[in-house]
């Protein structure tokens, strides 16, 4: 059966069903502590900040899926089924016998696969009878998808952007407001948090810490309310099991077995979606796959951090989470550009691969924009930073391939596109991108003030 | 049959032709004329600024069908077919029966339905054994689909982008660097026709004309470059035709039959392209269709112009056309945002408008922001500036429909998006976005200066 350049589902496809990999692990991630007294959260400790049914969703460890309602796989049928594209061009641009595979998902206005979890979010919160949702954002990915999905709903939706971001970054913010959500630089003086922050810091530029505070107060002490998070948190990953389950259906209809499936990893948001269902036939014992999380040199979570309790923002206002972590003070260095730049990883790719069902390799920012800027020329697709992280790895796979002949069949998630990013690609075409790897020292540093938790 | 959201034709279904509308018409479109001596325009007159098989497209009244070869339709594979979408979610919030469909050409990098016609024209290049092409651009849509077709052959790319253009879109100008284009800002020191207008003007920020003149300088100055232009030329809507031919094999697959089709018209690629086949069913007495062309208010060529010859270009070096124009020396008020700023129209689509094919209508800004936003808001893509004239219009149409009752089936154009006008956007979010309808006395100024050419 020759395979298309795109493999396309028909909309009956669409999974009516999330898969949630927790139910399929023997050992669960550890649960949420509730900050002041490191006692497992509840749903009941959860519920002030979180919607009903995500607070449910985040603590549901037991069922495998947890169907789709109608009205967020219609709002899906806008963009999805989302392409897994054979990239013919990249294979023989290297010359490579390897078959390379996509899963395309930036084929929407929010530009990546965020906007899988922003229309779940929205629709929870909708249903639940809410006014409006708040939530903080950097780059303003996540905020971006936000928004479109609270403009469908008729939710408000407050965004609290880095201030950075906010006056670098002003076209994001436009697409935000044009969907009808007001975005406020943070630290602001509309929280106490906030106005802390600035009495202390009269210059911050901001950090998403600090903009994660400020949603939270401001979710919580606002009538009809509450905080959404576009990544780390379970409910999120389960969200995005549909990237996974779309890609194993267009596989299998083509009766292809994934050799190596590959994914960029920053809060674990796609990582996590792509790889479930693959995950889960891994620890049903059905198939085995080489799973790589790729991260950035500068921020490697996985690859230098510590598996323990942390704090999830900087601010402590928010449950910690057993995970890989830098540390909650960590920041990357000033020259990391894109996303990817958080201290921890979802708890439940924490757990997965401190039981070694994945590998995980961090790539400098310089070579992965080597492999998105060979990626665009022949594949078309000018990829996010954070995609090309995947890009990287793909590709030195395949060229493994080459020298050995073997005909492996890669997979990897092509997150987003890059067109809110060219102030980095710019910097590139200058040759003026350089790389930072964290010295031990700072790790270390970085890492002493993790919170004593007993085992 | 239920229509699904996305009407998804198969990679086979890519047409394998595309179609000439001109050998439908009886009467044809008027030939170009060489400027100094007013006789229609010969391959060999055309040859040294175009590509030859390009020349022979332009001239050709004959052919109905012109093969699209194989290295094409293997690049169209990557972003092709577009799907046709039924916009479920605006015929609800606009309460009205009508059924209302897009043909959504923005799912690639270019952002929008120029790629069609770059990649065909870098293909013919290369065929030829060129070196690279040159082209001017102002927005930068058409320079970034060129720089990606270019980039996919391996040939080099000199664009000329308007001054103005250079400074305030640094991120257009910094995707086509991406693909390895080399971009000048217009007018520059690298051409004659550059220098003398630095000398009379040296504070210009440059027009789309001075870089017209400044790429077909270089294009015939330089062994082995031609010039490339991404509008207007009969080729290029030729090439457009994929947009129409899909539409129709599309509405057809579910017995669609439409009744009003809608396009954005600035030089006519988009619209000669979707409305072609549609068109030829009319010539040839097979259906009837309403046609809507729709142009800005402060660029009326259609609605306000006068069917003559007239200049291409305000540098005077290409051939002349018969076109309805504002005059060759017309530009739009400072307020226009986007594109649709060309003082002409496509010959074909002139001599069309001209028989009573099509109808044309003019809308104002404020009143197409309006629209986007609405479609925005409701369909998930924020539209380019351009198409959302096409929505504005598709929506007055559905909400007649409401008021008459009648199911009627809307087709528009959806040509791309509006990532790359976010300043447009932010004026508008921000409430300082102006209408401008130029006098009777401007427009007769700038036709009072049309050249005298004998019947």
């Amino acid at each position: 059966m020759e395979i298309p350049y795109k493999i396309y589902l028909s909309e009956e496809e669409i999974p009516r069903a999330w898969y949630n990999v927790r139910a399929d692990m023997k050992v669960k991630p550890a649960p949420l502590l509730v900050p002041n007294t490191l006692k497992p959260a509840t749903a009941d400790d959860l519920s002030h900040v979180f919607c009903d049914e995500l607070v449910k969703q985040e603590l549901d460890n037991d069922h495998a899926f947890i169907e789709i309602p109608d009205d967020i796989r219609n709002f899906y049928k806008m963009y999805r089924p989302s392409p897994l594209v054979r990239a013919y061009c990249l294979e023989r641009a290297l010359g490579t016998p390897a078959h390379i595979y996509y899963k395309f998902e930036g084929n929407n206005t929010s530009g990546s696969h965020k906007l899988n979890s922003a229309i779940a979010q929205a629709y929870y919160a909708k249903k639940q009878g809410l006014k409006g949702v708040t939530t903080e954002t950097g780059a303003g990915q996540w905020g971006t998808a936000l928004s479109m999905a609270t403009a469908y709903f008729g939710l408000d939706c407050k965004v609290y952007m880095v201030k950075v971001s906010y006056e670098q970054k002003p076209f994001r913010r436009e697409v935000m407001r044009t969907y009808g959500a007001s975005v406020t630089p943070s630290p602001s003086d509309t929280t106490n948090v906030g106005r802390a922050i600035l009495a202390e810091h009269p210059g911050t530029t901001g950090s998403l810490g600090c903009a994660i505070s400020e949603a939270v107060e401001t979710a919580v002490s606002n009538e009809g309310y509450r905080y959404v998070l576009g990544s780390v948190l379970n409910q999120v990953l389960l969200h995005q099991s549909v990237i996974g389950l779309e890609t194993k259906t267009a596989l299998d209809k083509y009766g292809i077995k994934a050799d190596i499936i590959i994914g960029c990893a920053g809060g674990g948001s796609n990582l996590g979606g792509l790889i479930s269902p693959f995950v889960g036939q891994k620890l049903r014992g059905e198939a085995d796959y080489r799973i790589i999380a790729v991260e950035p040199a500068s921020c490697p979570s996985f690859t230098r951090g510590k598996y323990a309790y942390d704090f999830c923002d900087t601010g402590r206002v928010c449950p910690l989470a057993k995970m890989y972590t830098l540390g909650s003070n960590f920041i990357p260095s000033a020259n990391h550009a894109g996303g990817l730049r958080y201290h921890g990883m979802s708890s439940t790719l924490s757990e997965l691969y401190h039981q070694g069902l994945m590998e995980a390799r961090s790539v400098e920012q310089t070579s992965v924009f080597d492999a998105a800027v060979q990626f665009a020329r022949v594949e078309g697709i000018l990829p996010a930073p954070e995609s090309s992280h995947a890009i990287r790895v793909a590709i030195d796979e395949a060229l493994k391939c080459k020298q050995t002949g073997e005909a492996k069949n890669i997979v990897f998630g092509l997150t987003g596109t890059g067109y809110f990013d060219l102030v980095a690609y710019q910097k590139y075409n200058d040759h003026q991108m350089s790389d930072y790897i964290p010295t031990d020292e700072e790790l270390q540093k970085s890492l002493a003030q993790l919170p004593k938790v007993e085992k």
